[in-house]
């Protein structure tokens, strides 16, 4: 494929937004980068600080692993990162840093969290049940316990047969050894009520917990997480390995918020109330939730974002269904969109917050999820772990990347919205241009898109056949690389959009190299040229 | 629990085995260390060649990321490790690589492939039995076929009613539409058993796949892994979110047997052939299996080595279930045990083998899963990917690890038998001279174990307090750190048994100190001496 598409090119040296390959002659050949490492590398390929950085850790000589020890620079890192998210977002408490090698395993880390924190709840919560239970059970065991008529019937059971089927059922103060042979034993017409609870609660509590994500969404490939991953290509054949999640569109709020209230309503479970010597029955929220995956622009799923209205939306039904919001910044954070959280953009606030891609720095891998104050949980740190997570490299690494962020009072976002409105402005000069080829541009700071109307219809037979088997966006790639020593990839799920996600280094000789190419490949695409396409 | 456990130390500085804390005068203090970044650090802390390497690395300018473009590199990694593996183990066919950038994140991808394959086979399989289906249709639909009366009692059904009990049912070339009014129409007969054959199979089908694992393993900690890793208190709270594995016990191989049994005599499918015009039902074996992931020596299980026997038993039961076969080399591969591949001792072949800890040199990321070429599937490459995986750093700092490791001819690799056999000599002394303390000594090469009896009654409190909490291995790495020096932890899921995996350059001297420490731990543990313990 890498090879039929014109992409399968060499890259032997990267420095900014240039990446080199040799031609015949073992010259350098210069392409401009777009991709930037799937949007990796916000400082721009090998950039010379970070290197710098990064020699002089390795010179320093402090342990990279150091596991169940002190880790003064991943605590820095988290002190860090708290202060940028506070001021932000307005967040009052802390957020606790647990680190990570890739986004997909910071992802699965926070999902772990939020399942951690969900079956701690759902225990508590059955611990205080199974106790009134109990203080009933000692009640009807005494004879002081009369079981309401409508209790059996909430239980979704009936009361006893021999049961009285007036004010009370069968267990009572004058329930007494004389009674005649119809008459329930008191204990045994509590233990009716009381089983028909548990039969009840464990039934609920035994369902797999519910994981929510948008359509279009991309939050990795591993066992877990692929199963939040919209993309049913990635998702479909694995569906066996792991929790499955329910998809909602982000354009269409009542789907969220019915989607939401089906699970609240099935998610009750019953508890035995008793007041003044009467046992009845009543329902409780049970925690249903393991958590909402959100990005608040998606980058595999085609550069969309969600506005503000959407957003609020769902910080709202969240909310009030208890279920922690995890927001994906994964390929959005660490300035990508000017901001150092896009979601920060549209006033949506996480639970959760994963970050990964720049955090590296474009040479360490690093990781981290943010978990909330309010939904943190301690014993978190004696079940989960991994060799490679918190290491000195990457923290040191992922610490100098919030610093070149942060310097000079946050001149690194400034230039991200400047260098960004220059890109879209020249993409939206090519759709105004191109209307009958382009369909749209959008993105926000130095993440892109620009998205072709359906090509399967094309006279070209190349670019019809391209389009049909949905890899038209990797043609376009070849052609750009070719032709124009451009390099830029379609999105993964939404193969009609390619997407440009360069570092701030963008300057405006690259921007007007760029549009000049997709001006010509649409007019390609316009005229239909099989020709100038194939060479036939 | 760091500070209790007086593990509460920060490292500033790492050399080969040893690593510097800061004593109250900021003077530096050297500590033995035995954890080695949980065995990861074949080579050391801060290799001095590794470290060099990878700082020409970064100044080399390569593109560290550059997906989906011709990767050189990791090319020559791949070609590297299959050379290895094929030396040691005599395999015949290569595997591929497919990198990725933990342990439990080429573990997951492993498994995901193993689906892949698996869901490939299903879908093959039900195809041709569709096929079959439908070109038995097509006789029925011309009145040339006959039901044998057994097909319906083997596909769970009966034959319909008025269809013929005897030689064949219902469905036949004299079956006219002057039969009597009981007489059932051709095909509805032979839908009767096909609708029976589809039912069967598609519950066969939707069953998850069969993941199997031996107790005490330990396969990493993602929402996938964690369900493959024995010890419950990492794995029970987070059932809900992924496929749950069968455990087999490795010492007792008619478990194995069995288990490996029962499961293909419930996974059979229904096919329908037809011989001279009579259909009939007959079974077929169905994938069920996805994996069998083993560890040569469990590593966090307590050091426990599969012994020839029962890695001959494993082969052969997975190679008669045509069970895939993954063998984790996590944190036994790249010469930790004296081999390469620690299963090549005892002469275990894997369909996959999993690498990563030591593969980083300390300083990267990096995994990989290879894969048998008798199992690949090229299309796994276009649904699977990550990021961070097959980068420029991380695949030239392996491949300086490899060449580290085959230098010299092996040299690497024979300095780790000799360490390690003077390490063992040193444990078994203390074992020998211990006999009422310890109970074990085991494992291979740089991979070693030191057991200890329960002391839950020890006169001393809080040695039996630790004991009883399940903590006495860490009480033990605190006096061990706190009294002499010597950085060691127990293993993750058998905390009892403290874990010694240093790196090959293990000294006489430090091996000496090793042995004065534990001499005067067992001497505590013996004497149950809380006041040396705790001063009190």
């Amino acid at each position: 494929m890498l090879s039929s598409s014109g992409l399968g090119v060499e890259y032997v040296r990267a420095e900014g937004n240039t990446v080199f390959h040799l031609d015949a002659n073992g010259n350098e050949i210069p392409v401009t980068d777009y991709c930037g490492g799937y949007a990796s590398l916000i400082f721009g390929h090998n950039n010379a600080e970070i290197t710098a950085h990064a020699k002089s850790v390795l010179d320093s000589g402090i342990p990279v692993y150091a596991q169940f020890s002190r880790h003064p620079v991943a605590n820095r890192l988290a002190a860090k990162l708290n202060e940028i998210v506070a001021r932000e977002t307005g967040a009052t408490e802390p957020y606790f840093a647990h680190f990570a090698s890739t986004g997909a395993e910071a992802i699965e880390t926070g999902v772990k969290h939020a399942e951690f924190d969900r079956v701690l709840k759902v225990a508590a919560l059955m611990g205080e049940i199974e106790a009134h239970v109990e203080e009933a059970r000692e009640a009807a065991r005494d004879g002081r316990l009369t079981v309401a008529e409508s209790a059996y019937r909430k239980a979704g059971t009936e009361a006893p047969s021999g049961g009285g089927a007036g004010a009370g059922a069968g267990v009572g103060a004058d329930a007494d050894a004389d009674a005649d042979a119809d008459a329930v034993p008191p204990q045994d017409a509590f233990e009716q009520l009381a089983g028909a609870v548990a039969r009840h609660n464990g039934e609920v509590a035994a369902r797999p917990p519910v994981l929510l994500a948008l359509e279009g969404s991309f939050h990795g490939k591993l066992m877990g997480s692929v199963q939040l991953t919209h993309n049913s290509g990635f998702r479909s054949a694995f569906g066996g390995l792991g929790a499955q999640a329910l998809f909602v569109p982000h354009d269409q709020p009542d789907v969220l918020t019915k989607t939401v209230d089906g699970v609240r309503e099935q998610a009750r479970v019953l508890d035995v109330v008793v007041t003044d010597g009467v046992a009845d029955v009543v329902e409780r929220d049970f925690p249903a939730f393991c958590a909402f995956l959100v990005e608040p622009i998606q980058g595999e799923g085609g550069i969309r974002a969600l506005d503000r209205d959407a957003a609020a939306h769902i910080q709202r039904v969240t909310a009030d269904a208890d279920c922690p919001l995890l927001i994906d910044e994964i390929q959005t954070g660490l300035g990508r969109t000017g901001a150092f959280l896009a979601s920060s953009h549209v006033g949506l606030r996480g639970d959760y917050y994963v970050l990964s891609k720049s955090l590296g720095g474009g040479i360490a891998k690093s990781s981290v999820v943010l978990v909330h104050q309010s939904r943190y949980r301690g014993e978190f740190e004696l079940v989960h772990s991994s060799t490679f997570a918190k290491d000195g490299f990457s923290t040191a690494i992922a610490l100098k990347v919030l610093e070149l962020l942060e310097a000079d009072d946050g001149a690194a976002y400034r230039q991200v919205v400047e260098r960004g409105e220059m890109l879209r402005a020249a993409l939206d000069r090519v759709r105004a241009d191109f209307p009958e080829v382009v369909k749209d541009t959008r993105g926000k700071g130095l993440l892109q898109g620009l998205e072709f109307h359906d090509q399967s219809k094309s006279g070209s037979p190349t670019i019809s056949g391209a389009a049909q088997g949905g890899i038209l966006g990797y043609v376009a790639a070849g052609y750009l690389l070719g032709a124009h020593r451009i390099r830029v990839l379609p999105t993964a799920s939404a193969p009609n959009t390619l997407r440009f996600a360069p570092s701030l280094h963008l300057t405006e000789e690259e921007t007007a190299a760029l549009e000049t190419a997709l001006r010509d490949w649409c007019a390609l695409l316009r005229d239909e040229d099989e020709k100038r396409l194939t060479g036939n």
